[in-house]
């Protein structure tokens, strides 16, 4: 798989001039990060964004291990001809109109196979969007190149399988300007008529940028081989499986032309596996970057949680989530207690959840920091394994310290997780800090109560 | 209760001349917002933001509806028994220090109660944030002035009655700054030894400005006469219960003093009182919101949804949902399939869910607003009663054309939801113009389809 991740030349047949046409977004989004050559393909053009352009990718000079195709379906055979000619052994094609459209398209489609296989070369797609790789700053796509202005594509230790197109561009758009997340490769698979998860997986599971994968599939082809390679995985994979019920499986036979329907069966058999199941695209996303966060903190045994919260009833939903999930209100030690009556106002008796608010108030001057201090105090109770902290930002005189707070994770390796209300901007500035400091930011109790039970009960380590 | 909700005139008795006390954020929330004669009461001032500071409130010459009291606890007696003296019905003490924080505090509370009866005046809280009135402009809290800049405060349908005041505080905030919903209404109770939800539920269900009420109760006191209520109740009301497990029900009892774990019963008569529940913060926003969509477009009796996606991925996921919470997938008319055809690429097949993608790349020269048009053709069908349409905001040259959709949704009276995935800030101000239209937008599939369950299954009209 590395001539798709790692080629040393990539070229683009399909390239064009014309700024509205995917063909020329390839070329751009090539430009921009990748530091081999490009080589852009079309006998129309002599140059095409400054670059020489070939008429065939079989006169490129130089080593080219990668071809991005995007031409009208009907004309890729011979485009991946071409690319076995030139001795090209990795061949990613974007353009659509195989077996989705009918029985046409998949006809074309198995003689891309058969000239794979004879050719020895290797297939991505079609109907995809690509690759993007944020570590290394490769977008081998279509996508618009506007999407991927200065500093938005974060690069971070998660890493997704989609297997569709425009889910996964617009969830990298999504993910790249809410801050929530970095990413590390984006690999949307389309039709998977050859690379698919069983080559993907593996290599993702032994890539030093990756620490987490998560997969969106709306078929596993090779189930067996599958859940041997998940078995044997050393590090956390998430699975979010569309068609799981028969109106799902019906459109998932539409959409990628892919037999689902025995998904309960595959429910069952991922979870014995190891993974971690998700059922929507966002909690997909939460848990993945969740569960990105034991590398810096491998979880304490047991999953008592110690809440911290600014309202009574924040605290009492967390405790009916926390309760129902399996993980536990900690019994904070009387040590814990008698630290914690230090910053309480006199009449203020102390229970987990702790309620802090009366000592913020007490401390509103911002001598002590109330937060940092509490997170330590119940952190150096052996009883407590995590720490559930909620936070509002914005208008109020309450400094969070996510530095402090972070150090104080690491001293204490004990993770910290943030219930998140707030202004809308500072929210944004809030979660992005967090983020970095690698302290795990949720909009709803729910869902992250949900990622901390991911986080303590999931097998890998 | 109009002593409230529509005082003459409003006494702060602790008003401050300090900016960083909450006695001075009253004064200042009152003058930027109430229209009647506020009047600080504080013998150490002679003025108090421009306005005369008087020694008791029985000093006061003009009639006074309400007086908003927030000095410390033990002097609390003695600011009701001003109000009787001087007449006032209605008083709403915003200092926390009572039952809350033990037996002392207890008695504090019930010598209260007792004062009450005798004077006949009616208490509002302790330990609580008060009223907010964002069609009125009422901000009768010691909430930072800051918070509620030119603009931010939207005036909605929704009216939501909290026993929480940090929480309540901490929401607004949140949903006026992320321009998701707009308010009627945000009642904080707190201790409710006196008002309740039983006194505040009957009004907001006559309030002219009131769609929809919102309640997160840790207790409820007098349960039969508040299922009453509720099944005599012609508008939607959505009910989250604090301490529904062990560990909940504790933390209840610390934090508001109330006797929950009861919840189990409670929970399911709520249910057949008609309520809707919700299980977490931003899920009662959320299905309170769409349940304000019913005034707009009444509910068509079904549930059948056409569910319109630029993803197949995103299709199978919703139709999973779908079909577990119990709605369906459309089965679209051979007439309603022969139109959309006519947006479609030649090869492609019309299937629900309806994947626009190839037929937004065909018109992506922007002549035919596709999904408008495609929503159109769903929307004519009898087989449809309502769509679930995707949308992707920013980097690419989709129109989303709100105020047309909306259009279409009162001229077929049906109702539209938006699965929204996008950039940030596109992504907020399409959030904002979706609600001014009356259209449902959500980041979640599985959340927009419990919504849209709750619309069309809840079964006040």
């Amino acid at each position: 798989m590395d001539y798709f991740f790692k080629p040393r030349g990539v070229a683009v047949i399909g390239a064009t001039t014309n700024p509205f046409k995917g063909g020329n977004a390839i070329v751009k989004n090539l430009i921009a990060g990748f530091k081999g050559p490009v080589y852009p393909v079309n006998p129309r053009y002599d140059t095409i964004e400054g670059l020489r352009s070939y008429g065939s990718v079989t006169e490129v000079e130089g080593p080219v291990d990668l071809a991005i195709v995007f031409v009208p379906a009907p004309e890729v055979p011979s485009a991946v001809s071409s690319c076995i000619e030139k001795g090209i052994r990795g061949v990613m094609i974007e353009s659509g109109g195989f077996a989705e459209t009918g029985p046409e398209g998949q006809a074309l489609q198995e003689r891309l196979v058969s000239l794979a296989r004879e050719g020895g070369v290797r297939l991505w797609g079609p109907n995809c969007m690509g690759l993007v790789d944020a570590v290394n700053g490769h977008v081998f796509s279509f996508m618009d190149p506007a999407a991927f202005q200065k500093g938005l594509l974060q690069p971070g230790r998660v890493s997704l399988v989609v297997q569709s197109g425009m889910l996964s561009a617009g969830f990298l758009v999504d993910i790249m300007t809410h801050g929530v997340m970095g990413i590390s490769k984006v690999c949307s698979v389309g039709n998977k008529i050859d690379v698919d998860e069983c080559d993907l997986l593996p290599w993702l599971l032994e890539d030093e940028d990756t620490a987490v994968v998560g997969l969106y599939l709306e078929s596993v082809v090779k189930g067996r081989l599958f859940l041997d390679i998940m078995r044997q995985a050393r590090k956390p994979i998430v699975v979010l499986t569309g068609g799981r019920s028969r109106a799902g499986a019906k459109a998932a036979m539409s959409h990628t032309a892919s037999l689902a329907g025995n998904s309960a069966i595959i429910s069952g058999a991922l979870k014995q596996a190891g993974a971690v199941e998700a059922r929507d695209f966002h909690e997909m996303m939460d848990l993945c970057r969740t569960l990105a966060l034991k590398e810096r903190i491998p979880p304490p045994r047991g999953g008592r949680i110690a809440v911290l919260t600014f309202s009574g009833g924040a605290g009492i939903v967390s405790s009916d989530f926390i309760e129902e999930r399996g993980l536990g209100i900690a019994d904070l030690s009387e040590q814990t207690k008698a630290a914690l009556k230090t910053l309480f106002p006199e009449w203020m008796p102390v229970n987990n959840p702790v309620d802090l608010w009366p000592a913020m108030e007490r401390h509103a001057s911002g001598k002590i920091n109330v937060l940092a201090r509490a997170l330590e105090m119940v952190f150096a109770d052996p009883g407590v394994d995590g720490a559930f902290m909620h936070c509002f930002v914005g208008n109020f005189r309450i400094h969070v310290d996510l530095e402090e707070m972070a150090k104080l994770c690491r001293q204490y390796k004990k993770p910290l997780f943030i219930w998140l209300l707030g202004r809308r901007e500072d929210a944004y500035r809030f979660q992005c800090e967090a983020r970095e400091h690698g302290i795990g930011v949720y909009r709803e109790i729910g869902r992250a109560v949900a990622c901390m039970e991911a986080f303590f009960r999931s097998g890998y380590r």
